[in-house]
């Protein structure tokens, strides 16, 4: 069995990324976090090993050399954080995946997949839906950080054969994903609603995205992992486009059943936001099979169950 | 009178920015580095400024709101020592530059000149010459710092409305560069005769480059400042290539009348040198009408004749 290291794989997207690892079935999976304990539960059979900011140098080195594929899907920034602070942004986020790289590419392993983000690398869109070729031209630090780990891994993959791959993810959502991060639009969403909060959208009808659940992301990941070619980039969205009205008017029937309203107020549009961000999915389709499986109402009824469960389970408690 | 902050201006380049500047007429000069007195000694009228790394922002806030214009050429890494550590080439340019935009972006600036990397930006080129709109991919971490930092700039144009402007530089010579850093293939090549050294060329005819001539590239620098376009990138070089067999044919005549010779040893190309890299300049010219004046035999007369000024002071001292 491969050993494949998943570097925070305790989040939102990592957490269903064990999951399909574990579906797949062919992998023993090490999940590596900066906090002492993984902030989610893992399955059983999952390892995890710490590795704190001031040690993940040495704790890579020991680790490394048993892993014969790694997914490196860890931040420590979300874009909204990322505004406020951009040297922080590059502070926790580049020397520790740089130096992933770098160790990587000294290593031999199999497979690399460094999960980007579609949502920010490309900026504002010169056409929709956005393939892989599109421009990148970040207005986030976020996306910016992005897209230079994009091109450290690219670069080794050139001058070490470090066995690349890049997923840009459009926005993800699903099950379990917090309301309090700043982003993740659905989960925010729901949140207020169960909470009996008014909800922000900027502009009249907020910004188009292409939300894809969290579930068809970890088979995408793990579809790239498994039959994507090295030194390749491949989007992972649904091609289909919502904007926050869009969406809020899906979600209005599954509050009104439970009783709930979704009280919306709007501010201007924000300078950063990009106005529309879908992304054409045909290349990862064509050269893996992936297609997502979860239709965009079907996925918001789970999404909303669950935090129903969440929210029903603190005002008993 | 405008008062220009010159970032990294005591430097090789920086010094020619200064003299260009002030031929310029038009601006009094404050150059801001990281040593306690400036490296190079700087012309009368010339102010300087010292920010230490630890307190750089500091000395940003109080220096920012006098000028009414930037030019950033800091960079503390060179291509070849930025492979060796990747993650100190990050820690020494990125949070001090990144810092700087921010701050730029919060003040009324009329004009920012970035000093980016012809050299470095594009990667292994898909056609010659290259031009502004040829893809970027960087392999070697300096390059990708600088091509982060021009994202970052045109992140903070886009939002906060900062006059940002790129220069792309080819490989700059000329009197006065050091034959020590690692780069700077003329420089390396004539203290190597001087010193009767060996020189090693990497590959039967070494690397292509676009040798640009400092005091060229500097009013290519003040062209941009004054006539470039906000927003835009402009590459400054010649359009004319030059292997390193070629620009050592050149110089094997100065060295002769010198007595000297040019001894060659030839290693294996590396895999990080790009082969080629020659700039299409035509934007530069139609924008801002700058054209180069130092043809490259001359330029390599006068740098000859300065080097060995150098020597025969060290010899006699």
């Amino acid at each position: 069995m491969k050993r494949c290291l998943l570097i925070g794989g305790a989040g939102f997207i990592g957490t269903a990324v064990v999951q399909a690892l574990l579906v797949e079935g062919s992998r023993h999976v090490l999940v590596l976090g900066r906090s002492v304990n993984p902030v989610r539960e893992l399955p059983a059979g999952v390892d995890y090993v710490c590795a704190p900011p001031e040690r993940s140098h040495e704790v890579l080195m020991r680790v490394l050399p048993s892993c014969d594929e790694v997914i490196d899907m860890a931040y420590a920034s979300v874009p909204k954080t990322s505004f406020e602070d951009p040297v922080h942004d590059v502070l926790v986020n580049l020397p520790f995946s740089v130096d992933l790289l770098k160790l990587a590419s000294e290593h031999a392993l199999s497979r690399f997949v460094f999960v980007s983000s579609g949502g920010t690398v490309y900026g504002n869109p010169l056409y929709l839906p956005i393939d892989e070729q599109h421009p990148t031209n970040p207005v986030s630090p976020y996306g910016i950080t992005k897209l230079a780990l994009e091109k450290y891994g690219q670069m080794y993959q050139r001058l070490a054969s470090l066995p690349f791959m890049v997923v840009r993810p459009g926005n993800p959502y699903g099950p379990g994903q917090s309301g309090n991060l700043g982003q993740g639009f659905v989960a925010t969403a729901i949140q207020s609603a169960l909470q009996r909060q008014p909800l922000t959208v900027f502009g009249e009808r907020g910004t188009v995205r292409d939300y894809i659940h969290v579930d068809d992301l970890a088979r995408a990941i793990v579809a790239v992992l498994l039959h994507g070619r090295t030194g390749d980039v491949y989007n992972a969205g649904t091609g289909q486009g919502n904007d926050n009205v869009m969406l809020l008017d899906r979600l209005r029937p599954l509050a009104a059943a439970d009783g709930l309203a979704l009280e919306v107020h709007h501010q201007p549009a924000r300078p950063f936001d990009v106005a529309a961000n879908v992304l054409s999915v045909a290349k990862l389709t064509y050269d893996t099979g992936w297609r997502p499986r979860i239709d965009i109402d079907e996925g918001l009824v789970a999404t909303w169950s669950a935090a129903k469960v969440v929210a029903d389970w603190k005002s008993e408690a």
